[in-house]
């Protein structure tokens, strides 16, 4: 816009000069002015950043990665320009979604898959994200248009489409099959598909994708009263699946469908959708980039300010096939896994015991040495689901069930945290 | 623009009229279709929405504010609409201070008061809010120009000015003290005061601020390596003011001015900071729209998903003098509150006797009625903090101490809470 304005300025200037009469310079004159201050307006039109090919860790005002590259020298994060390798996929562009996107395109993450069918309305400017002047887009295209301005060194793919329809689900499954961005990936193409979908229709169907395509994802969701939210982790096999553990509307045998009445508005608050889409994708990075711990399951009672967790394991009698067959995988791969565990244990093991934890203790703090406690309890071999002297149970534990559920694979049943503990005490003695 | 353009095309065709050469109508006619090509790029500049004179309820996409109306009829809030008679004032307008005011301007609130010294630059792209083409604007500025986009309805007053110097605390006082938006207010002009800056000097003065003037505010922060932040209430002569329990920096001696060393880039992210700010401003809703409970102090470890609550009492024995003179009238106060509650209770006990609690009850859950052993605790009159039998305290209990210290006032000086125990007590009897 600013290169048509200085032509129109030449062309003006030109005209002026060929006109005989001083009046009519007088209206060339105005005109001049006019296209002056269309130029003095345009300079705040958008300016663009340009593309950084390598993340700096450099401290100046202009380097739009230093702080988190400082996560690295912090000793948060190992090597936190992986970031750029990694693929997320986002569905549901939402007051959810739209955050966790603008929070993955702002830290950098190397692409991202947006999935929604829906338009930007005046309705939606009560969360974060989209503007009013973007009413009337699809939210895939207001998205790209935000995020590409935001930072255009994430690359961008923008599906709009709805995933519950057959064409829907073709098109979704292809994409995350897709590995072009990174050939050499295993699995599929994306590395965590995000559910921030606001019914259970659709999280069926991330589920039902994510169970066929042996893929870690994170499910999310925010009340109809706006004031209380959850996140959950779901990698299938390991933990349990979104039809493993049917929703109450399920167990009391309503038809959710019918729950989303015409014209019944649900209420919905910035807060919420911004507290859950923040720590749905610092859980997020905690995956990708490997600190913390990330949460199997974190609520969000905003009334309360309370944030209960818990864990589920998968349901050996899960309706979904895809999930049993990733039950069945994932207990046959067990072996591998405590070999790895033990390899792993030993390397770390003698560098552990060479320094102390905190080499300067200002305050003087010591710990108790529990250990010999701790070891004669382990080596008492108390199952940790054992009941006190007198006590008998009147159903079978979960554990027997799947025992005998499970077919013959007797020794693959065992469970994991007590077989590490034995494997650790075999090493020690 | 679009007007001006406008203007322009009619200026061209009446000096097209007055020219009587027609190769000379050649140029006009050129500069005719620049002017028309400029008005197709000036469409898809911001178009701006309206201003709402009442927040409707109305179920339609062009309703901004059906989903926060949504929360009366949710019974999650009863009056909604009171938002838009509250002025709340923003500190520091970085990661944290520019997403609550995003929050609370989609919310509708009815005055937002913004103080920041500083510039956007294109390091603060990590965190959510501003964009690439608002560096070099001072980030009040940036944020006048956003926040007035999305929601017209929001009177936004924005202080571009460092409330650490001399002057710049003057105006800060004085802003505050304005009640032109609501002169029939009681106290100050605004209703709370959110600190949202980075260091602790800021912090001391926002703190003096409100001690000066009877002021509550909302502490925020997020720690340097970018994985864990807080927010904290604070009533003055209520609560522990910031002085009142000074940090570890000051308990180490340290001059946390020291600290903030050149060069020295803290880390930071978009998801941490949503966070804070989402937990900030849903504290901040419970507070002015009352509802839910409002956390005294909440703290946010990303790393764990742990969420830390306390409560923190004044320091009777505080370096900050305007805090001693809050604690002084709020002790004064106590038998007006004890009579206002007590009055609360009365008018709100038989109403609360007539119906069960939860009406339709599906489930058949029942709870095990123990308020007869409550009552015969309360009646025996042990108080919370008594020892058990044969134990002695080597140093003065707090309340004693407090006793000591209040000089002479020692019926004010009961725990609030017992005393209310023994007045419901009288009342039952």
């Amino acid at each position: 816009m600013e290169a048509e304005l200085k032509e129109m300025l030449d062309d003006l200037e030109s005209l002026g000069r060929s006109l005989p009469d001083p009046s009519r310079n007088a209206s060339i004159d105005k005109l001049r002015s006019r296209v002056k201050h269309l130029s003095e307006l345009a300079k705040f039109a958008p300016a663009h950043r340009s593309k950084v090919k390598d993340m700096s860790a450099e401290v100046v005002d202009s380097n739009p990665y230093s702080r988190l590259m400082a996560l690295q020298r912090m000793g948060i994060v190992e090597n936190y320009e992986r970031i750029r390798e990694y693929s997320v996929a986002i569905v549901g562009i939402g007051g959810v979604g739209s955050v966790a996107a603008e929070m993955l395109t702002r830290c950098g993450v190397g692409r991202l898959l947006l999935y929604d069918y829906d338009k930007v309305e005046l309705a939606n400017m009560n969360r974060l994200f989209f503007r009013p002047e973007q009413v009337g887009m699809t939210k895939t295209d207001a998205a790209v248009q935000t995020l590409s301005d935001i930072n255009p060194d994430v690359v961008l793919e923008s599906y709009t489409l709805n995933i519950t329809t057959v064409q829907g689900f073709e098109t979704f499954i292809s994409s995350l099959k897709n590995k072009s961005f990174r050939p050499d990936k295993e699995g599929s193409g994306v590395d965590l598909v995000l559910s921030c979908v606001d019914n259970y229709e659709a999280r069926m169907v991330v589920n039902q994708a994510c169970n066929e395509l042996n893929q870690t994802w994170m499910e999310s969701g925010v009340s109809e009263d706006a004031v209380s939210g959850h996140i959950q982790l779901l990698i299938p096999g390991e933990t349990a699946c979104f039809a493993c553990a049917p929703p109450l509307v399920v167990a009391s045998g309503v038809d959710e469908r019918t729950l989303k009445r015409e014209g019944v508005c649900a209420a919905s608050l910035p807060t919420t959708m911004g507290v859950i889409a923040g720590l749905l994708v610092q859980n997020t990075l905690k995956f990708l980039l490997k600190f913390g711990h990330v949460s199997p399951y974190l609520g969000y009672n905003s009334l309360k300010d309370y944030f209960p967790t818990m864990e589920m394991r998968p349901n050996p009698q899960c309706a979904n096939a895809a999930c049993l067959e990733r039950q069945k995988e994932y207990m046959l791969a067990k072996p591998a896994r405590d070999a790895a565990a033990k390899a792993k244990m030993e390397a770390e093991a003698p560098s552990a015991a060479e320094c102390p934890l905190h080499d300067d203790n200002e305050w003087n703090i010591s710990v108790v040495d529990d250990s010999d406690t701790k070891r004669t309890d382990a080596a008492s071999s108390v199952r940790a689901d054992a009941l006190p002297e007198g006590l008998t149970r009147e159903l079978p534990s979960a554990d027997e069930f799947k025992n005998a559920s499970a077919s013959g694979s007797a020794d693959t049943n065992i469970d994991d945290l007590e077989d590490l503990r034995k494997q650790l005490e075999a090493l020690n003695s």
